[in-house]
């Protein structure tokens, strides 16, 4: 296993150690480093929490700052945090306004959300549940509620963490936050899988001239496995599963995420890219925004996700607004 | 060989295609898109130009932008730039006051923009060189021209760059890059090679738990190959050597890059970072500012590099001044 590592059951604790010597804007709840939370909460602010496995630096806690995100809550390396690091995460965040819950469609992590929003109850803090399901690959068209989360929820982020920013209400931002989940739709392609570091093997084999379409960010089967072909090709593929989703009308406007699954050079991100621009303007879509990078990842698999976020003029305004965490920056205009 | 590309040969034209489509605060000299410049270039401002191979995203291009650099002569993967290409890049920033230049130590680099200043000359252009030196391993103490220049050039950068914003001569901008030349030391150490798209297999070999203490980012040799050993010997490994090399007093202020190459995914940076952080707060010197991610990479190469810039008052006041870059975004206080 070819990690910088020390004994491997430290893993998430001591990077997080090195998240809180490293960022002085988050800081954790009580004595527990896996509650993290903004050092400067808000007062009345809609409070919004998220959590989700380690593994997928910067997701999740990495979105936690300024004009996104005020508490993530962070579990092992591809497990849930529990509802107890969650309700934590909550209580502290809330300012009165209430909190949202802002995490991917996986069962460990619905399980803990709504447990926590329960306890929540109890200390009357109203919560809000929106789940992330924007991986076209896992289920068929009319069972989008089989879909997995992907990195498709940074744009439930940013454009949920811009309403709160502008003190919206619970209600609102909620509505935001869905509207943002049901016009976003990821498609991935993985090369190569990743080593959980406690275990010490790939999670899965994969040959040397393969790639697998849709494979989940844990290394959940995708759609099908085949021959690695050219750069093109593989966008046009993804892109056309992401089309036939959405109703696109000519000179609609996109919000683009290529997003790199933790091994694959940007170079080829921008590669990939290039591709999707031809895609989009041959089908007469504007892309008005663009994030190329690593937002969601797998350690280090190589691969890629295209994440679309179809526009209108609240999302517009909301994509656009400046935001500033430790692993993402935003500046308007 | 498992990358997201068409044909190999066209890897750096579709990666520039791709970076132009995306960030049009950057754009090219005539038709060639390998001279990349500044879309708004600052009148009266004195120009810095950097250049050198590719497939090190986000080195060399991705600083251009405010408060950075002005220019990026383009080479093939991990090939020099041409003269012709750095001086078309120079005419255009060029506002009056002159450029100055900063580059890796490497010979191709060297001799193409030397020639490049002697075209420039002619048109009555002043330039002046600083060249990036910072790899450690790369020789022994008092042969610091022998060293190769890796990741610790992202300060000169950042230092030149707010100097030449606030207004200052081509003198005082040449000086301030050559003192952060002078006070910033890298160590690296590589896990895995990276694969160049034209060759189609990895550069050189490397047993599956081994490491390469100071291995170049083209994959030149290091200090020492050896069993991978636990995270944090590894670091104080490498904090040895860079201390080894500069007066640190107590109290003294540093910036710290933890940079990856690659293919190591930012998780393990962190645990990295922690180390570091350790080590420096055993000597009693303050980690002012730090960024952890990948600054300077080699494609698909797992591994990472230290480098400290020993700050004075001067450089910690341009270090902290802003930036803005397609890569690269710093938000001062």
């Amino acid at each position: 296993m070819k990690k910088f590592l020390n004994d491997p059951a430290n893993f998430v604790d001591e990077m997080l150690e090195g998240i809180y010597l490293a960022h002085l804007a988050v800081t954790y709840v009580g004595d527990d480093k896996r509650c993290l939370v903004t050092a400067k909460v808000k007062p009345g602010k809609v409070g919004i929490a998220t959590g989700g496995g380690s593994g997928h630096l910067p997701l999740f806690l990495g979105y936690v700052g300024d004009g996104m995100l005020d508490g993530a809550a962070v579990g092992g390396v591809f497990q849930s945090p529990s509802a107890e690091q969650i309700y934590q995460v909550t209580k502290h965040i809330d300012q009165g306004a209430g909190v949202l819950y802002i995490y991917g469609n996986y069962s460990g992590d619905i399980i803990n959300f709504e447990m926590a929003g329960e306890l929540a109850a109890f200390d009357d803090i109203a919560v809000k549940h929106v789940v992330g399901n924007d991986d076209v690959a896992s289920s068929i068209v009319g069972e989008e509620h089989k879909r997995r989360g992907v990195a498709g929820i940074f744009f439930i982020y940013k454009s949920a963490g811009a309403a709160a920013a502008e003190g919206l209400s619970l209600d609102e931002v909620t509505r935001i936050a869905d509207k943002a989940r049901s016009r976003t739709r990821t498609m991935g392609v993985a090369l190569s899988s990743c080593v959980v570091p406690e275990i010490g093997h790939a999670t899965f084999s994969i040959g040397e001239d393969e790639m697998e379409i849709g494979m989940g960010i844990h290394g959940e089967p995708g759609i099908s496995r085949k021959k690695l072909a050219p750069a093109d090709a593989v966008i046009d593929e993804l892109m056309e599963r992401i089309f036939a989703e959405q109703d696109y009308k000519k000179y609609d406007e996109v919000a683009v995420l290529v997003n790199g699954l933790g091994g694959t050079p940007m170079e080829e991100l921008y590669i990939l890219f290039r591709r999707v621009s031809q895609v989009l303007q041959q089908r007469n879509v504007t892309v008005k925004y663009v994030w190329i990078g690593e937002f969601a990842t797998s350690m280090e698999m190589a691969g890629a996700s295209i994440s679309i976020l179809h526009l209108d003029n609240e999302l517009d305004r909301l994509v656009a607004a400046p935001a500033r965490t430790p692993f993402f920056q935003h500046v308007a205009g």
